[in-house]
């Protein structure tokens, strides 16, 4: 049963409760490695007459845990075998009553009888380290776990079922074929035979760079979709951003699932509009603001611009009524800010339209017809006034082209790096083709971007990495 | 599949998450009655061949949830085939990934699919309609889920494995038969026959009588167990009730197991010394005092006392030095109180012992060395001197012959009732049948009998009483 292949350390057995503390019907403790069925065993008496260890894989057991005469609890018992489990190894999912002292009772049983308590995201680590997954798949398990919009699960179940891993490997080995063939020129340096072919290998990096290329552009909206759409609220002073961010945050502050106790309590600035989260950026500063006298320097708006996807700039109503130069300024300022970021998503929003009359704030409105690809709205935030037409542009404009079901996406910043690592390597080996560089000097370009390559998927890991990653997850997955 | 003898609410299927809510590795769901495992396969996709349809009972199956062309899940479904599952219908778990999104869907879209919300302790509910158990092992599980201490949880396995109704149903069973045979003498009345051996009747009376006797008697101490034993802290304004009550409360607060994430918020006011739980009475009361003049009249500090397991009289040492009638005065009221209450056990604490010297402390206790049959300690609550002290005398005391480990232990407030009024309508049975009553009316109060006797293990039951048991439990049980 024993995997030679692995460490040490992961051969021997952990438990780990797998279910959310507190109060419920029932708990379930998972438990991993060689000997747990064993273990198990001689705490475990079973309604039936098999023992665990006499038991098919994928079956359940109703019985008692016994520890001497006290029973602890009636519980169910599922019996995995090595390999086929989540973690490739011999497995055990007790079900038991979700007492504090059942648990208290179950968990020092066992860690009392040559189990110990597993580290966090174990399990999943055994699940790479045994080749149940790869290292990508491996890190969407947390993403999954952590997800709360369609979008967001969408990415980290398709993440999790291969995703972009399975096309970078299969890339991989083309490469590592290529790389062996010259790898095998070197032994016949001095023939001058040339195995691998040079313009296959050419065709090969290219489409290599293209796959990577995509994927890193990916990432812009494959991370909004994992941290939020960042959204910036701008303008002067007194113009309503406190007002209006209050506004969008009110209603959508519960994340609610219909499961009881379920409520989230944290309350974040951030809304789900559609499916897709919207995260506004520096709201502490905003919310500051309403209560001293606001100093917004150019450089920290210029910063805040810079962070986010969408520019809300907010403009009030009667200062612009009663300033003439006002429009005109305004405009002056979006161009500016929409020549040097012309990616980003820019909108006007005319707040405090109660102040006018509402032939006064066409006029007004209409002075912004100049604006060339900025959208221009106008609100009371303060009477909630046009909230709601907000809501449905930031939907329409951001989520606009950016999702499409079947797109791969990258929402991790490792792998955003590797991948950029990656592309930068595989950028020098081609130009070293292109240069006629000697073999022996491009077989060490082509490692150095195999290597880079093999770090996303995990056939090339450090403890180091492997520890940083799964650090991050919870107790018991 | 479905069982015609079930009400027709109980013939539908239904769903509630069983694991507690928040983040974890896994979540479970768990799904009752004639069809879940039909409508699962609709939702279900196995990564083997197999339809669950086609499983057998108590096997594991990993497969995706698949809501059209949307992934919802990797997951892993258990399917238990009726009669043998905990409700005894067809019953399916599935360990989803404790993600609140995922964790929504899956459940809206069992919902969406013909299946219901689980009532709180409908599961239970089930079984108890099925028989896979009976009412009093039904209530046991809202107990076990609920036990703190090994005491605790130790009366409630009890329980749910039969405990004294067991006993109950035996008795009642031969019961049964004696009244089938006093029903047959009412048909041949005119005839003159005895069917039922009166003799025997009486000494089945006799045996029904002892057991109830025994089970209404260890009521005191299950219920201690369950809800700790009252214990009354009383004393003039100024003793220190307050210090010595957070003394006591304070170092204790957290029950806490081993599982990270499990401290309990909750503070209440008992505490857990080797396993036993106390509970304080009416400290509301006395903190409420350190601020107020007390005003505690008799009368009220005699409804403490009655409440009371154990009384805690607090002098202060002092005063007792400064007043020389205080030492005969409080042994007149502590004889009093032990005359009234003669099963309580009483302990006069000496506080504040910091304020008198040694020599002094010694003489003042002296004094105390008339008292019969109640313990003197002294102490200073405020530099926590002599606290333990009273917690090692509280363990000792109160624990003292209340816990044999092989003793069935009555702890829930209805079987206490029902036990009792059992025990009235047995001994009049036993009266009628001493006076030679005739055997219409000896029936008739026999019957009556049966069914106080049935309501405890639920063999005669109400919809009353079952929603009344049930809405205490938790979801998913």
């Amino acid at each position: 049963m024993k995997n030679p292949s692995l460490p040490f350390k992961y051969r021997d057995n952990i438990i780990a409760p797998a279910t959310p503390p507190g109060t419920g019907a029932i708990s379930v403790f998972r438990l991993s490695g060689p000997d747990v069925i064993e273990i198990t065993d001689r705490f475990f008496v079973p309604k039936g007459k098999k023992k665990l260890t006499e038991a098919e894989g994928h079956t359940l057991h109703f019985g008692e845990l016994r520890d001497g005469d006290e029973v602890v609890d009636e519980v169910l018992v599922a019996v995995f075998k090595a390999p086929k489990s989540y973690t490739g190894e011999n497995s055990v999912e007790i079900s038991v009553h979700a007492s504090p002292y059942i648990q208290k009772r179950v968990l020092e049983w066992f860690l009392d009888h040559g189990v110990r308590m597993a580290e966090p995201g174990e399990f999943t680590l055994r699940a790479f380290l045994n080749r149940k997954m790869d290292l990508a798949q491996a890190e969407a398990v947390a993403d999954l776990i952590a997800a709360e919009t369609p979008w967001q699960h969408r990415v980290a179940m398709q993440q999790l079922r291969g995703g972009f891993s399975k096309k970078l490997k299969e890339l991989r080995d083309r490469m590592v074929e290529f790389a062996a063939l010259m790898e095998l020129e070197l032994d016949f340096a001095e023939e001058d035979v040339e195995f691998a072919d040079r313009r296959q290998f050419a065709r090969l990096l290219d489409e290599i760079k293209s796959t990577l290329r995509e994927l890193t552009e990916g990432y812009r909206t494959g991370n909004a979709i994992k941290e939020g759409i960042p959204v910036a609220i701008t303008g002067e002073p007194n113009t309503g951003k406190s007002t209006l961010l209050n506004a969008l945050l009110n209603e959508e502050k519960a994340i609610v699932t219909d499961i009881p106790g379920t409520t989230r309590d944290a309350i974040e600035d951030y809304i789900i509009l559609n499916g897709i989260k919207y995260r506004f950026i520096d709201t502490a500063g905003i919310r500051e603001a309403s209560d001293r006298v606001e100093q917004i320097g150019i450089a920290r708006t210029f910063e805040k611009i810079k962070e986010a996807r969408v520019v809300l700039l907010l403009v009030d109503a009667a200062r612009l009524a009663a300033d003439s130069r006002l429009c005109a300024d305004t405009i002056r300022r979006l161009n500016e800010w929409k020549k040097e970021y012309p990616d980003k998503i820019f909108i006007l929003t005319v707040n405090k339209s109660d102040l006018v009359t509402p032939d006064r704030l066409e006029r007004l409105l209409s002075c912004f017809n100049a604006l060339k690809g900025i959208h221009v709205i106008h609100m009371s935030a303060k009477r909630k006034e046009g909230v709601e037409r907000l809501k449905e542009l930031l939907s329409l404009l951001a989520g606009q082209g950016t999702l499409k079901p079947g797109d791969v996406l990258v929402t991790n910043a490792r792998h955003y790096r590797a991948l950029k690592e990656a592309l930068e390597s595989v950028r020098q080996v081609e130009e070293g083709l292109q240069a006629g560089l000697s073999t022996d000097l491009l077989a060490v370009d082509i490692r150095d971007a195999l290597n880079k390559l093999g770090e996303i998927t995990g056939e090339i890991t450090t403890d180091d990495l492997l520890d940083h990653i799964f650090q991050n997850f919870c107790i018991g997955k």
